[in-house]
C-alpha cells in the first residue's frame, strides 16, 4: 500500500490562479485485533505495520516484550487494514481478563473516574537508566531526524520519531500522519532491531503531550527530545518517571524541563 | 481550572546555559458521560467544556442538535474532569441501543471490518450549502484566526479553530492542545451562539486528517480552511461530501483541493 499520492489542485498565489499537484500522505484506518477481537482502530499511514503492532501493544501494556507475540499479520479489511496479532497464551489470558473488567462502554458506570485514572495511569520509572547525552548530541539527533524524514520531505504533512544512539546516529526512524502512531512505530522498530530503550534517546518532531511521555516510558527510554513544546501534564509525568524532557530543540538551542543531569553534568536538581 | 502554567526550565543557547520559565498549556483527562456511563476520555485543555460536550456529541452522532441535550455539568473527578451530559429521552434510548450493538471490546469479534467501517463512516453531504467565499475572505479568516489565538500566543503549543462569517469576522474561536478537541469545542460554540454551520467557514491551524472533515460535515459547514496540508483520505472524504477543502492557507496564498466553485466562480469541476 502506498504511503503518499499526488493530487491535482488549484494554487492561488497573489491573485493568480494556477493548476498544480501536491503530494499528500495516505491515511487509512488500521485496526489491531488480538485473538480475533478488535482492540482499537487508528487512522494512520499504511507503512511499518509490524513495528506499529509491536509498539502499540507495548505502549498499551498488552505485552511486556516481543516474546509475548507469536505472530503479526496485516490483512486488507474493507477500506482499511486489520492487523491481526496472536499473543502467547499467558499474555492472551491477561488481556482477556483485563477486557472482562471493562464492563459496558467504558468506565465504572457511575462517573468517569476509572476512565480518567486509566488515561493518566502511572508510567514506569526510567530513573535507573544512566544514559547521558551532550548538548552537541541533542543537536545532532534533531538534525538527523530532519534529514531522514523522507515522507515528510514529499508531503510536509507527517510527523517523525527517531531513536538516537551516540556513535551510531539515528538507528531507527518512523513517520506517520499521527505523532502517536509515529512513536508507536518507532518503539516497535527499536525493539525489533534488538535495541533496548535504555541505550538511546527518542527524538520527535511534534509537541509533547502526556501520551508521548507514556509511550517513551513504556520503551524504558530515559530521554525524550522534541522539536516543539510540552504540556504541563507531560512535564509532571516525565518528572515522576525520572525522564529527561527536552523541548523546543532547534539547531543549537533547546530547553530542558526535567532531569537536566543527564545532559548538563553537575546539575542534579529536578527543574520542574 | 487554569489553561496554562509557568514552568521553570533550563535554556541552552549556543553553548550558554541559563535558567528561565516557559508558559505551557495544561492538559487534563476529560471524560464525557451520558446517563452516568462514560463514553470516551480525551486529553484536552480544561476550558470551554460545555462547548466541547455539545460539539463532541454532535461530531460523534450522539445528538443531532442542542435540543437533544437537557443538561451539561462538569464535575472534578480524580485528576480530571467528568463532563456529565443528560440527554433527552429519545436520544438517550438511541445511544443505549447503539451501545448494546457494541458487543465486547470493539468490533464483530472476527475481524476489524466493523470498526474500520465506523472509522471511515460516510459523512453527511454539505452539497446543498450555497455559501461562498472570495480569496480575500480566506486570507482574512486565516489572519483573524492567528490574531485571536490568545492561549497559543502564550504557549506556542496549542491548535486553534475558528468560524468565519463574511461581514462579521470570526464569530467563534476555540483553542486546545488537540486539534480535534479545538474543532469539537468550536462546533459547540457555533451552535450555542445560534449560528448554523451553513453560514460560514471553519478555519483551523492544523493539518487536515479525515476526522477534521467528518467533524466539519457534522456541523453542516461547506468550507474547511487549514493552515497546513490535508491527507489523501481527507480530500476524498471532502469530495464525497461536496465540501470545499482549502489547505496551506498562509497570507495571500492557498491551495484548493475540492469544490473550488465556492471560491473561484466559473470553476465548477471537482479538482480531486
Amino acid at each position: 500500500m502506498k504511503t503518499s499520492t499526488s493530487i491535482p489542485e488549484l494554487q492561488y498565489r497573489h491573485g493568480i490562479l494556477a493548476t498544480g499537484n501536491r503530494i499528500v500522505p495516505e491515511e487509512v484506518p488500521i485496526a489491531f485485533s488480538y485473538g480475533g477481537s478488535t482492540h482499537a482502530v487508528m487512522m494512520a499511514t499504511p507503512a511499518d505495520l509490524e513495528d506499529f503492532a509491536l509498539g502499540f501493544s507495548l505502549s498499551e501494556g498488552i505485552i511486556s516484550g516481543p516474546a509475548d507475540i507469536l505472530s503479526i499479520e496485516a490483512v486488507m479489511a474493507g477500506d482499511g487494514i486489520d492487523v491481526q496479532v496472536v499473543l502467547a497464551d499467558v499474555t492472551a489470558e491477561a488481556l482477556t481478563s483485563r477486557r472482562r473488567h471493562m464492563a459496558g462502554p467504558v468506565g465504572c458506570g457511575l462517573c468517569g473516574i476509572e476512565s480518567i485514572e486509566q488515561a493518566v495511569r502511572q508510567v514506569p520509572s526510567v530513573e535507573a537508566a544512566d544514559f547521558c547525552l551532550t548538548p552537541a548530541q541533542i543537536a545532532e539527533a534533531v538534525k538527523l531526524l530532519g534529514d531522514g524524514q523522507s515522507l515528510n520531505r514529499e508531503t510536509r504533512a507527517v510527523h517523525g520519531a527517531g531513536f538516537f544512539v551516540p556513535g551510531q546516529g539515528l538507528v531507527a526512524l518512523r513517520e506517520d500522519v499521527g505523532r502517536h502512531n509515529a512513536l508507536d512505530k518507532l518503539s516497535g522498530a527499536v525493539i525489533r532491531a534488538g535495541y533496548s530503550g535504555r541505550q538511546g534517546a527518542v527524538v520527535v518532531t511534534s509537541r509533547l503531550s502526556v501520551e508521548m511521555v507514556q509511550k517513551t516510558a513504556a520503551l524504558k527510554c530515559p530521554i525524550l527530545i522534541a522539536v516543539s513544546a510540552p504540556t504541563a501534564l507531560a512535564i509532571r509525568t516525565a518528572d515522576e518517571a525520572g525522564m529527561t524532557l527536552v523541548g523546543i530543540a532547534r539547531g543549537d538551542e533547546f530547553e530542558i524541563f526535567t532531569r537536566p543531569d543527564r545532559i548538563i553534568s553537575g546539575v542534579t536538581a529536578h527543574v520542574a
